[in-house]
């Protein structure tokens, strides 16, 4: 079911010192940032030959990822997210085997305009997974 | 510097459990476990079109991630490994930036047989990054 790696989501406390830390330290392809505020969050995508890298940074006083700041001050890794064909396919299949959709179980329109849904990391070994579809 | 995703590293507290979860939950292509006793690890590898899931499991008494899973009980994601052309070139630029090396500073040999090397949670967004030579 699930395909490529679309991303790996690191939420970061200071994102200028992350966008550097990537660009002049890693010598990585940074982009600049893009609010994204229905998401409530900044977003600085860094392009690997590979796969991307998405640098979160909260926006507004309900962003979803201040939470995970104050347990992890120094940022870290927030989320990966898998490409799917069809969500909503893909969905049905996980709510059969008992895994968990967070939220109303439809899918939003994501940070790249595709649709995603987020699963719960207690289904998946501590980890919040991102499905996408593309 | 950094070029491909190499993988992103899962440790996990029931490696059956993990791999039967990516194997029928998220219908990937999941291998065998490999003991890796020189990292005091068994790994799972999960191969994805474009880069590798690394299920991590302790071995034995000093396994480096046993700390990891008093503190995640659930497991959670452990580090992400970079590639790179050149590991010694690659830890001479950081080290003249400031970035810290974990342990010696000289290469190991890692799970796939490649020298590598791993960088400081602290310089990087509270993300323990890997760097492999391939």
């Amino acid at each position: 079911m699930i395909g490529r790696l679309n991303h790996v989501a690191i939420a970061v406390p200071d994102l200028d010192a992350a966008a550097a830390s990537y660009r002049d330290t890693l010598g990585a392809k940074v982009g600049a940032p893009q609010d994204e505020p229905d998401h409530g969050v900044t977003v600085i995508f860094i392009e690997l030959p590979n796969t991307k890298i998405e640098l979160l940074y909260p926006l507004g006083d309900d962003s979803p990822i201040r939470g995970f700041l104050d347990k992890n001050p120094a940022g870290g890794i927030h989320h990966i997210c898998y490409e799917v064909d069809d969500i909503l396919a893909a969905r049905d299949k996980l709510l059969d085997t008992g895994a968990r959709v967070l939220g109303s179980g439809e899918p939003k329109i994501g940070a790249h305009g595709k649709p995603v849904l987020f699963l719960h990391p207690k289904d998946f070994q501590g980890t919040l997974v991102e499905l996408e579809q593309v």
